[in-house]
C-alpha cells in the first residue's frame, strides 16, 4: 500500500523491455542516437508542433531550471505560485541555473494562481526601474502541486496575463499526462495553442526511470538549450537509453493509458474516503493526487497496517486519536484496487 | 567496428538483469533505498574507507563538478592538465558549479602535468594576494585523456606537490577500472593511501548505463554535496536503478574483467596497428585507448569498410595517400576479436 | 526643498575638507594606507569591538551583499522583511552574490517583522530536508524602510529567534547613525552586544559621497570578504579617498550629529504636517523618513511650489482633489527649517 | 620616489575642484544628475560617437567584468593574453560577472597577442561542438600589462582576426589616455574605427579618485548594462561625485594633458636607466610603464634611498650584488623631473 508518491512504483514493463531492445549494438553518443530522432518526432507529432525543440533530461528538475534558464536572464525573475514546485522543491536549481535570477512569489488559493493575483503581483514587480528585478517568464504547474488540475479556461487566462506583459510562459508538466487525461483534451490544446512557449514533458512519475522531455515550440534556443544543458552536467553519453524509455512510453498510447489508470486509481480511492469521519479534502483530487485531513486515530490504523504514505505535519503519536492530521496521498498506475480497498477499509476502521 | 568511445556500446546483460531485479515493488525514492545503501556498503569496502561519503551521479561531468564545487571555493582555481576532460569537455561544467571559479592550466607532456610543471604553476598562482585566485585543488585524470595511466609513483609525486601547498586532490576517474586493471593495484592504494581527497569513480564508460560514484575519503561534505547534488538537478527520484546498475558492477568483479577486457583488446588492436607502415602511437597505450596517426590511405579503407572512430585533424578526403592523420581509437569490454582483427586487417590494407 | 531622498544633499563641508587633506602626496593603494588603519581602529573604538573586522565599500548593495555572501552558502536562503531594500531594491544583488541563493521572505506589519512571523517562516523553511533551501543568515534593516526604528528589546527579540535556529543575524544599517540617535543608544548596544554578527555601517545617506563599512564582529571572515570584494570589483586602488571621507565621518561626531539634524527636521515636518486635513502617515516617523497620505491638492501645491519627492502611486494630475496619494518624505542633514517651514506652508494651502 | 603604480599618487586639483563645485545643492541620484549627461555628451563627442552608451562605474575591474559580461554568454569564453588584467589581477571577477564563463589564454610576446596566436587559439577552441566552451569575446589591453602599446595597425589585425569568426571586440583602456597619446591618434581611430565594440575608458590611473566609463559603440545594451551594474552593486546614488570628475578630465584636454605628461616622465626615467650596468628593459616603454632587470646592489641603493616599486621576483636582500632582479617602474602625472634624476642618480650609483 504505497500511496507516498508516483516515484515510488516500478516502471513499466513495456519500458523495460525498450531498453532491452535498445542495448543492441553501438548506438553514436550525446543524442545522435537514431532512438532520439525517432522520439523527436513522436513528441513533435503528439504536439502537432513538427518545428519544436525537443530534448531529454533525466529529472523535472534539470527540465524545469534549464528550461527557464533559457527563458530568464538572470536579472529577470520568474512569476510562480507560493507552492510551486520550483519554488519549494528544488533546493533553488531555478535560481542557480538562471545565474541568480528570483523568483517572485504569487499567491494562491490551494495550489492555483488567479489571474487577479498574478496581474497584480506582474503589476507590482516592474515599478522600481534599474532596482528591482525585470520581469521574466511565467511558471504554470499543470498538474498543479495540490492536486489541482487547471481548465483550459484557466490556463488561457493565465497566459493571457502574461501576455499583456508581453512574457513568456513555461508549463511544469511533471504531471503533464494526468492532466490531459483528465482534460481529455489533446497536448497541443493544453500548451502552444493557448500560448504556452515551453513545457517540461514529464515521464518520470508516469512509470518511466527517470526521463523528461523539454519542448519549446520556437526552436531558435535549441542550441543554447543544448549548451546549458552540457554545462549543467545534464548531458547524457548513451543518449539512446534515454529515447528508449520515453519511444515505449509515446507507443500505443501508454503515456495516457498509464496517466488514465492513475487517475482512475484516484477516483476510487477519494469515493471511499469521502464521507469518512473526520475526513475531509484539501481540494477535490482532479488526477491523481490528493490532500486529506484525517484523524489520527485512521493514520495509526493505516501506518500499523502497513501504508506507506506523507504525514504533513503533525505525528500519528499522540493524544487525542481525533485530531485531524493532513497527508499526501498520490496514485500511480501500478497500484492495484484491492491495495486501493485495503486502504479505505483501514482509513474507515 | 566501433571504436569511436568506450561510451557507446551496449550495457552489460548483468546490468540489464539488475535493473529488472531492481523494478519490484515500490522503493523508497531519493536514495533511501535499500539498494542504495548496499551499494555505500560495496564502494566503502572495495575502498577499505568504511566512513567515506558515497553519492551516485548519472554523468561524469556532474560527478567532477559537484565534487570540484565542494572542494574549490568560488574565489580559488581548480589545478588541472591542459588536455584534462574538465577544462576541454564539460562545457565549463566545473567553473558553473563552482561559483565562477577559475581552472589554471598546467602544460603537460602527451597528457600527464608533471610534478614540476604543477609546482610551478601552483608557485605562481599565489603571488598577487587578493588580486589573483586563491589556490584551490588538484585535478588529476587517471586514465589520463589521451590513454596514459600514471604510475602509482607518478600520481604520489603529483599528490606531495599538492600537499606541499595543502590543497586538495581530487581523481577524475572516468576509467577507473581500466587504470586499476592496468596497475594490477587496489582502489584504496590508487585514492587515499596516496593522500587523494575525493575520487570520481565512473561506471559508464566501462558498461553502465550512466551512473558515477563520488567518493570522498573524509565524510564531512557529504551533506553539502546532497544540497549541491539536488540544486544542480542530479537528485534522481528513482535512485533505485542507478542503484541497480552499480551493485552488478561491483559483484563478482563485474567492473574489473570489463575493464580487464577492454584494456586486452587494447593489446591486441595496438599490437596489430604497430609496425604498420606510416602508422604511429602518440602514446603507448596503457589501458584501453590509444590516439594514433596512420597514413590517410588507411583511414580511407578502414572508414570504406565500416570502421567508425573519430579523426582528430584532417579529413579522410584528400589528395596525399600518405599524409598522416591522427585518430582516436578506443575499445570497450564489448568489442569482439573479430572485430579488432577486421580493424588490423583494413589498415594494414 | 528637496525631500525625495536623503542620497540627494550635498557632501559635508568636513568631508570635502578631509578629501582635500587626503590627497597630499603618494599613498599605497588597496586599502594599505595610513588613513584605512585609523578609520579600522575609529570604528573599532565606537563600536567597542577590538578584533572586529572592518572593511569599506562605496554602495550599501556592495556592503549587504558582500556582508551576506560571507554569511550564506548557495544552497542556503537568507529572511528578510517583504520591504527589505536587499528584496526589493538591489536587482537582486544578493543572490548574485550569495552564488544564486535565495531570498525568504517574511511578513511584516508596515515595516518590521515580528518575532511569531520570524520564527514561523524560519521553522517552515526547514521540513523538506535536501529538498528546499537550507537556513541561512536573518537580516534585519535599521532604519526601516518604511521609517520605523526597531528598539532596542525588538531587535533582540528577532536576534533571538535567530539564535533559536542557530543562524547569524546581519544588520543593514544604511541609516544606522539614525537609528542610533532616534535611540539614544551606542553602536555596540544595537549591534553585537544583541547577537549581531554583523553590520552594513551607512555613511553614503548621511553626508558622504559614498563610503559603506562593513562590520563583522567576528574576524574570521575577513580575507574571504576581501577575496568578495575584489572579486566583486569593489576593491578600490584609492582607497585612501573611502578612508578620507569616514575618517572626517566619525571625527568630533560628525556623522550623530548629522543623523540628529535630519532627524530633528523630520520631526519639525511631522509635526507640522500632522492634522492637516486629508493627511496621515503610514506609520509614525522615528527617524528621518515619513510615509504620508495626502490630499492630491496638497501634492499639486507643493509641485507647483518646487517640492521634490516621490509619489509612491497615483499621479498629482487627477480629478479628485481629495483623493489621497502616498509620498514619501525624507530628511537628510542639510534641510533648512527654511525649506521645512515651507513645504508645511505649501501642503497646508 | 613613487613608482609603484599609478594609482598612488594624488587626484588632478582640477578634479577635486570640480567635486567641490559639484557640492551645490541638490542632484538627482543613479545619475539622473545634470552632469552624468554632460559627462555622456563628452564621451561621445571625443569619440565621435553620438549615439554609444555611456556609464561610469569606480573601478577598472567593475568596467571589464561588466562590459564582458554583457558581451559573453555564461557558455562562452573571453579570449585574452597570458598577461592579461582580467586573467592576472581581477580575482576571477570577469568570470563572476559573466556567469561562470571562461577565459581562454593566448600566448604572448612580452605582452601583445599576435593575430596569429590568437587566430590559432580562437580555431581550436571551436572543434569540440557541445563538450566546448563556444567562442566569445576578444579582449585587448591598450596600454599592455608590460607597457607595450600596440600601434593601430597591430589592434587592427588582431580586431580582424576576431571579425573572421565574427566575435566581439573589448579594450581594456585602464592606461587608454596613455596609448593614445604615445599614438598621436583619435579616440574613434584606437576603437570604433578598428571595429572595436566596447571600451572600457580609464580615469582613475591617470589622476581621479576613482571613475572609468564603459562605452559601448552600439547602444543596444545600455539597459542590460545599467541592470547589470546595478546587480553588481556598482550603481552610486551620488553619480553626480563620479561624473563630476569625469568632467574635469574630459574638459580643456587634461587627460590627454596629464597622460603626455606621464609619458614623458617615462621618457626621461628610461632616458636615465637605459645604459646603466647591469640594466635592461623586458621591452622599450611606450607610454609610462616599464619593466627593468637592474642589478640587485642599485635596488638596494633605490631602497635605502627612499623608492617605492615593485620587485617582482627575488628580495632585495641577497649575497650577489650583480644578479639582477625584476621592476616595474611607473609615472604618473605627478612626479617631478627631481624625483626622476634623483631615482636615476640612486641606479646609476
Amino acid at each position: 500500500m504505497y500511496f507516498a508518491s508516483d516515484n515510488a512504483g516500478p516502471v513499466h514493463p513495456e519500458v523495460l523491455a525498450s531498453l532491452t531492445r535498445a542495448n543492441e549494438g553501438y548506438a553514436m553518443p550525446y543524442g545522435a542516437d537514431d532512438g532520439m530522432g525517432r522520439v523527436r518526432a513522436q513528441i513533435r507529432e503528439i504536439f502537432e508542433a513538427p518545428n519544436a525543440m525537443v530534448h531529454l533530461v533525466a529529472t523535472g528538475t534539470a527540465a524545469n531550471s534549464l528550461a527557464l534558464a533559457c527563458m530568464c536572464q538572470p536579472f529577470e525573475t520568474v512569476f510562480c505560485s507560493s507552492v510551486a514546485h520550483i519554488h519549494e522543491d528544488e533546493c533553488s536549481a531555478p535560481e542557480f541555473y538562471a545565474g541568480g535570477a528570483k523568483l517572485t512569489i504569487v499567491t494562491c488559493d490551494v495550489d492555483k494562481m488567479s489571474p487577479k493575483a498574478l496581474r497584480a503581483t506582474i503589476a507590482a514587480e516592474g515599478t522600481r526601474g534599474v532596482h528591482g528585478p525585470q520581469r521574466g517568464p511565467v511558471s504554470i504547474t499543470q498538474v498543479a502541486e495540490k492536486g489541482s488540475v487547471h481548465t483550459l479556461d484557466e490556463l488561457k487566462a493565465l497566459v493571457e496575463v502574461a501576455k499583456e506583459f508581453d512574457l513568456p510562459v513555461h508549463l511544469d508538466g511533471a504531471r503533464f499526462a494526468n492532466a490531459m487525461a483528465a482534460l481529455g483534451c489533446t497536448a497541443a490544446e493544453m500548451s502552444w495553442k493557448l500560448g504556452i512557449d515551453a513545457v517540461s514533458f514529464g515521464g518520470t512519475k508516469n512509470g518511466l526511470m527517470g526521463v523528461e522531455a523539454v519542448v519549446f515550440f520556437d526552436p531558435k534556443k535549441s542550441w543554447e538549450f543544448e549548451l546549458r544543458r552540457k554545462r549543467g552536467a545534464h548531458l547524457f553519453s548513451k543518449v539512446r537509453f534515454l529515447a528508449a524509455q520515453m519511444e515505449a512510453y509515446l507507443t500505443d498510447d501508454l503515456w495516457l493509458n498509464s496517466a488514465r489508470k492513475a487517475n482512475a486509481n484516484m477516483v476510487r480511492l477519494s469515493n471511499g474516503l469521502r464521507g469518512l469521519a473526520g475526513t475531509e479534502f484539501l481540494a477535490e483530487p482532479d488526477a491523481n493526487m490528493v490532500f486529506a485531513k484525517m484523524p489520527r486515530a485512521a493514520h495509526k490504523r493505516l501506518q500499523d497496517g502497513g501504508a506507506v504514505y506523507y504525514i504533513m505535519g503533525g505525528s500519528v503519536e499522540g493524544d487525542d486519536p481525533d485530531e485531524q492530521l493532513l497527508c499526501r496521498l498520490v496514485c500511480d498506475w501500478s497500484i492495484s484496487e484491492v491495495q486501493i480497498d485495503q486502504f479505505i477499509s483501514l482509513a474507515a476502521g
